[in-house]
């Protein structure tokens, strides 16, 4: 895992905004509490005034007195000596969602993509919703069609902004019907543990272990065992046959160890085995 | 496994009725091919005259020539003699969509059940689409929510018609985001396999395997090898925790041994180990 030591907060979308807001208190929580300082990243989105507006309100509303937010429109956006002091002065970093293609064309390469990468190394919380969710890792789904079954062309894959090694993440899971296509991704390169994070439901990893918060699951899908699959085969749009994917599906207050690849066990939890 | 020499064709629903009719052909072909008799079982539905009328045009469309409805709206039209005799006359009895409660309701334990057991023992191929997928094992999901994760209390179980024992069918699987649903229904009784069935996709059942036909996939979900859960101390409307699910996705052509738990290997497939 490639993370620096200031955690990752990676939220599947539609986080809560009016009740208790649990997800983002723990992002302010992590980020200093009522003296975080909260920079919005509102690259994703074609609507920055208003999404960026929505969290400046509810991280004001949740205590949080210096939001601000940050947009880049054009790649020029992110280089200029602002956006660099922007980063080195937040304890937070937001990534709102929209468009996860949006971040890696008009962030990646950029100086403010070294800051956020030195500044998260020296523990700069790194948050991120939906598509800012999708970025984080090395490999990234770009886009994908959703309530199907698992097909070599349903899914394209992209290079994402290297925040977190090894895994590849699927937001709004559980609502959006994604398995066929977390399956897709993983499939060819069982390398990465696919991370399909349910709405209002977020990771919060530290080194190579992440812990889930929030209202739903995370459904973690290893291919490392497969036992059978068609892979070496099928065409383009062709059919997957996958078997023996080890699924585990861990809610709120369950961990994961990345590295090893399994559930890191609880104490009040009963083993079966 | 308990049904008879006959072939179960359970359907995940919307199968083509307008194209090449794979999943329909294959009905065809298994009870005869254009000398065929279907008895269309309307049971499910509160829209008989409709659905029934569908299916007749699109069997006699497909070239059989002897296809009749039968509508069962109280126990009482189930044990009538002409009913048993439609049954004893048929080589197919197609189950449409609808309720699966009604059909276990209205027809379970008349003389049209006890019937329909010693034909499919004898031969009969049955066939059921969604409401008349689900009712075909033993026990079966009454109703659940969708697009959610795991929780104890989403699932509501019901004994089916035991035409299929050993499984617990989920019907409209990719479509409608069920992998929550039928991980629920599946991780208090791991005895039972999830076949979470794909629209215009189905599984013909003989003996104890079954071959996947049309569209979609299948997802078998396992539970037996559960390494870590929380079952024995989560509480009602729970998140549930479940770590190391075998899951298998098997698209149209492969087969899979549900006494061995496991799929078969195919020919024509590298296998990973």
């Amino acid at each position: 895992m490639s993370q620096g030591p200031g955690p990752l907060v990676i939220i599947g979308g539609a986080e809560d905004k009016t009740g208790r807001c649990t997800i983002l208190q723990e992002v302010i929580a992590l980020a200093g509490g009522q003296t975080a300082r909260v920079l919005v990243m509102t690259v994703a989105t074609e609507l920055p005034l208003e999404v960026g507006a929505e969290y400046v309100r509810v991280f004001e509303k949740l205590g949080v007195s210096d939001v601000r937010t940050f947009d880049v429109s054009k790649r020029e956006d992110a280089d200029v000596a602002s956006a660099i002091h922007a980063i080195e002065k937040a304890t937070c970093v937001f990534f709102t969602g929209g468009d996860q293609v949006r971040i890696t064309e008009l962030l990646g390469g950029t100086k403010m993509d070294t800051a956020l990468h030195i500044a998260n190394d020296q523990g700069l919380v790194l948050a991120g919703t939906s598509a800012g969710a999708s970025m984080m890792s090395s490999t990234m789904i770009e886009e994908g069609k959703a309530e199907t079954n698992p097909r070599i062309g349903i899914v394209n894959m992209a290079p994402g902004m290297e925040f977190i090694a090894g895994v590849v993440i699927d937001q709004h899971f559980a609502q959006r019907g994604r398995l066929g296509r977390l399956l897709s991704a993983v499939a060819q390169y069982p390398h990465h543990l696919g991370l399909g994070i349910d709405e209002d439901t977020a990771v919060v990893v530290k080194k190579s272990t992440f812990r889930v918060i929030g209202r739903g699951a995370v459904s973690v899908v290893d291919a490392s065992a497969l036992t059978y699959s068609n892979l070496s085969t099928v065409s383009e749009n062709g059919d997957l046959a996958l078997c023996g994917v080890t699924l585990s599906v861990l809610p709120s207050g369950y961990e994961f160890d990345l590295r090893e690849r399994r559930p890191i066990p609880k104490t009040d939890t009963v083993s079966n085995k």
